[in-house]
Formats: C-alpha cells, structure tokens, sequence
C-alpha cells in the first residue's frame, strides 16, 4: 500500500512510520519536514498534498494540537485552537481526501482517553477528542467506494513522560500497542471504529 | 431557581419551559424572542445576557444548529456551521457562564443520539454531539464552587416528524421522557453524565 502520515515525525507518528515502512510504502507529511510539507489548519494545503502525492490507499493521521489550560480562564479563542487544529485539521483530511483515496482505502484519525476520561486542563482536548470519535461513526457509513475510517485513542503514552504529572494515576500506555492499533486499522477490514490504547 | 433557557422557543426548549416554570422563575433566552436576546455564536452577546440576567441557578441549553447533509460534497465551511453554532455556542455559554453562575448551579447542554447512533447525512452533528458530551466530561471536575454541568442527548423526538425519514428505523422518543432527563440534571445532583433519551 502506500500510505500517508500526517506527522510522521511527532512522538506516535515516527513510530507508527517505522512499522508501516517495512511492508509498505510510506509518504511522510509534516509541517516542516517530510517527503511533503501540509498544514492541515488550511484546506488549501491539504488539497495540495493530495495532488502532489497522486494515488495512495490510506491516510494516517497522528497530529493536531489543542488548548491545554484551565477551564476557569479559558476563552472561545482557546478552545478554537483546538477546534482548528486537531479537530478540523483532522476532519478535512478526511473531507478532501475522500475525493483523491483510492477505492478500498482508508483514513485513521488520532483522538484520545480524554474523550471518555479526563483530567483536569484537559476540557478541550476531551471536547476535540470526543468530536474525533463521532466524526469517525458518522463518515463511516457514508464514505464511498468501500473507503474505511477509524479513530485510535490512546491513553498517555509510555514515551510522553513529560505528560504523567498530568494523568495522576495513569498507567502509561505501552507504544508497541499504541502502533498496532493504527496496524489493525490500515491493514484490518473494520470501520466505524474507535479504537482504544488504554 | 432562577434559570435561564437558551432555545426557549424551540421544539424541545417549550416543553422544557413549561415544565420547569412550574416550580422555578424561567428566563426565556432566544435569538428573537423572549425575556432576553442571544447570539450564542457571539461571545460577546452571551456575555450580555449574563451581565443582563444578573443572578441564575442554571443554564438549560437547547439550542444549536448543524450541517445536515451529505459528507461527499461537505467542506470546511459547512462543517463550521456545527462548529460555530451548538458546539462553540454551548460551550461559551459555560465558559462565560462559569463567571456568573451561582454556587451549585448547574449548566446543562443539548447533544443527540448522532453522537453513537449515525444516519446519512449526520457526518457534522455527529461530530457536534460527540465534542458537547466529551467537553461535559471534561468541564464537569473543574468548574468550581460545586457547580455542575451534564448533556441530554435525545433520539429523534416525537414532535419532530419532520425528521423520521431521516431516521429509519429509530423509534421516537417521548417529549415527556425528553423533558424529565433535563429535570434531572437541573434539579438533581448529577455532574459530568450523559443523560441518553433513546
């Protein structure tokens, strides 16, 4: 297959790019390095990854950023970086993509345990994180041509540590897991899934 | 309790008024009609109806609209509709809200049973539904002052025939059972749940 991962060089994507690369073709994109440069707060920047990539069969998506921070002091401009970035960024890879993705194929979008499961400074993260998982149910039985869509959540991961003082009482999640959940969704069959690392 | 009722004029919003005017003093919130005019996608008109109401107990928001439509031809734009309107509309209602809201009041916001339970053409309020039940579970341990915060997500609503054909298959559900699940959040103890009418 060949793949596209949208932050293939961030702590998960690196990983789940070194898995992926030994039985499949692999395009890195990033923001500012990579085998393509995207910047997927823009739609303009999407569609041109797409059309510079040309065919390909799955899309992974381990990037997007959100507002980190207190509820108390929080803004609607706080919560739109997360709205932009993780949430939109993600989704309008998947809303112009399905127009260059090869039939069969798939996308895997990257949401998280704050969905279901918070912490505190984490409200917008669990709100983009929820968002993910529903988009994901929802544009499962509407995309066309057999094309297939997954989220995976993962809890904080065992190579985050600069995470745990955050997640009080979090076991750490083992990466090796982490990367397989992604492996179920590109080379698995299901859709509509919310796959969880926790 | 004093209570303000965004969407007061809404299919849902009436029944909801009736009911709880029974025991408590309603302000009736509307982008037209009412005690009181809001914009719920301007922070700073949902700042105004605060400064305006002066001292409340509880927010009930039924408010909020969304793309429906096919995910095919859906953009960035679209999908903004939902974004901008009831998730961004209800979560400023509580992040301006937090500020004057009394001690145990409580916020409860409207999300629908898209968030788990798709049909065509829901892609967007799918999305919208899943971000409003997560930010519930997030908000819920920080707001202070033992306020709460809970979501009533319905099925497609008995009074809403309008929508049935959108909706093969799922049984409607009862303005009265609708109407008790905000009841329960306002007038009950809960935080941080997803009271689901279906």
């Amino acid at each position: 297959m060949k793949i596209i991962i949208i932050g293939a060089s961030g702590t998960i994507g690196k990983v789940v790019t070194e898995e992926l690369s030994k039985r499949h073709e692999i395009i890195k994109a990033s923001r500012n390095k990579g085998d393509v440069q995207v910047d997927i707060q823009s739609p303009k920047s999407i569609e041109s990854m797409y059309k510079h990539v040309g065919k390909f069969d799955a899309v992974v998506s381990t990037t997007g950023e959100g507002y980190f921070g207190p509820l108390k002091t929080a803004l609607d401009k706080d919560f739109r970086k997360g709205v932009d970035s993780k949430l939109m960024g993600q989704v309008n890879l998947v809303l112009i993509g399905q127009h260059y993705i090869d039939a069969k194929g798939s996308f895997t979008l990257t949401s998280g345990i704050l969905a279901e499961d918070p912490v505190v400074l984490g409200s917008n993260l669990s709100m983009v994180n929820g968002a993910i998982n529903s988009f994901v149910i929802g544009a499962s039985i509407e995309l066309e041509n057999n094309v297939r869509i997954n989220s995976v959540s993962p809890g904080v991961v065992e190579d985050s540590p600069g995470y745990f003082p955050y997640f009080p009482g979090h076991i750490p999640v083992m990466m090796d897991n982490v990367v397989a959940a992604y492996v179920r969704s590109v080379e698995g069959a299901i859709t509509g899934k919310i796959i969880k690392v926790f």
